[in-house]
């Protein structure tokens, strides 16, 4: 079985197109004339990301969202965005349509295209492809923090974990905590008001501790992430107690979609973020308890096989 | 179970955004600034597009030919493409990308990023998002033809299918007429050089008789094909005879990828096509063999489910 990982790095040896940005980003961007056009495309697939029993509505509102996340990374706007959808049952088919409708209608996005396909097998696997247009230049990126920035969180973390806990546990679905796992929110507004002050910025998808990892890989510096910071919601810390292993668990679960960023001590931030860590020498990810030092855990986020 | 179309009219509902051509045409055009750019996404399922024991390279250069071939259709260059792919076994992995490898370079195409998922079913899903910018403005499209425009197609038709045939009875795959089949190849230069003086223009793949339909109903018109005019290979003749039975499978099977075109009768060709019809009042398709009315056959071409 092949890895995330290794695949990418075979494809990587042959992807050098600078607007590939050496496949380390969630996004390509490409200049069209006067324009900067970003563009991403994520999947989703069943026993992987959503559940053979989810409310197929709800994948729809999440393969969307993912996605534009990943365009509120990059301060962009979305254009539209492309389906690649496989058909089943009916019931299912038509809810999902259902549920794409008024996700696009709530971010106000068109749906411009894309492709259908038969299932020959048992399990679905779902495309989507986001077309955005980038409002400010130069197009945030996971590589230009700088040592002395800040490194900030916007909203709160571990929501969508709980979440997931509770439906695992057969709890109605319909609760704030079920929808922060269900129904993720894209930053998209925030995302357009922070490019301009951020010197890097990414979305947290796969786990607070995992993706800041990856921002300071790629920008060559080191993290250093305060967990007695990390924001939790009243519901989260309700649900599990305010604990260093709370934290630690809200801060290494993926799904929040929240936005990772670094800025300058100077930059006066244009949305509500919470300061979590700061920017420092060295290479990869350090953790601290206010003043204790703190060790990695042995998984620091979602990892894809 | 759904069908292509039931789910495709589902969609169009809210796809109302200009740039999304009410679903009808296989890609998205969306003006950037100053240019117009191209989009498509065309998906592939093992056990539909492609049989589990094919060879892994060729089902990249499918994928990618198959999404050029949209492109060429519109006239446009290719900027890039994004990969939506589904992890498996290593060694078709590895095929794959290196295939992939090989086509990118034989288009001189850039693979720009994309996702990868593991699989928890039993097959296997790809996608692929191609990138193009226009070289002609208007971008041709289904819906321009003119009654009283020739219809013509580019090179040979029914290779595929030959190709097709042969390797289903296990004959060696390698062969011209295999080829024909695994690595179709997408007529871009053709394209750019015929957007300027077609009046509607789109790749056939499915089927020459069901585009034609598809192409007509778009148009608002009607299109007379004489089957004695399509164009087969001295290959495919030699495998299956010159026959009206032979012409008619010809011309109601996919996985040609040639460019089927109207044009006004002053249009000097810009390159090689042969007429096979005319655009006629009415609607829908209408055939002969040379002046002798032929009926239509029950299946036009490969109707996705």
């Amino acid at each position: 079985m092949t890895t995330e990982s290794s695949f990418i790095n075979l494809l990587r040896g042959f992807a050098t197109d600078p607007a590939a940005r050496g496949l380390l980003d969630d996004v390509a961007v490409i200049d069209i004339g006067d324009a900067s056009l970003i563009i991403t495309h994520d999947m989703m697939a069943e026993g992987v990301h959503f559940r053979s029993n989810a409310n197929p509505a709800d994948v729809a509102w999440k393969l969307l969202a993912t996605n534009l996340s990943d365009l509120a990374a990059k301060g962009a706007a979305p254009v539209g965005v492309l389906l690649g959808f496989m058909l089943g049952d009916d019931a299912w088919d038509r809810s999902f349509a259902a549920g794409l409708k008024e996700a696009l209608a709530h971010y106000n996005v068109a749906l411009l295209g894309g492709d259908t396909v038969a299932n020959r097998g048992d399990k679905r696997a779902l495309g989507l492809t986001a077309l955005g247009r980038a409002k400010h230049i130069p197009v945030p990126s996971r590589s230009g923090a700088q040592i002395g920035d800040i490194v900030y969180v916007t909203g709160t973390l571990g929501d969508a974990l709980a979440g997931f806990e509770l439906i695992d546990a057969g709890f109605d679905e319909v609760g704030p905590l079920a929808d922060a796992f269900n129904r993720p929110v894209a930053r998209l507004a925030d995302g357009q008001k922070l490019a301009p002050i951020v010197s890097a910025m990414m979305d947290v998808s796969d786990g607070l501790l995992l993706d800041a990892e990856r921002l300071a890989r790629a920008s060559q510096i080191g993290i250093e992430i305060d967990l007695a910071r990390v924001p939790l919601s009243p519901l989260y810390i309700s649900y599990r107690t305010d604990s260093l292993e709370s934290r630690m668990q809200a801060a290494s679960w993926g799904d929040d979609y929240q936005l990772l960023f670094t800025a300058s001590p100077e930059a006066s931030l244009s949305v509500p973020a919470t300061a979590i860590g700061r920017v420092i020498s060295g290479g990869g990810l350090t953790l601290k308890d206010g003043v204790n030092p703190v060790k990695l855990p042995p998984t620091l986020g979602y990892q894809h096989q």
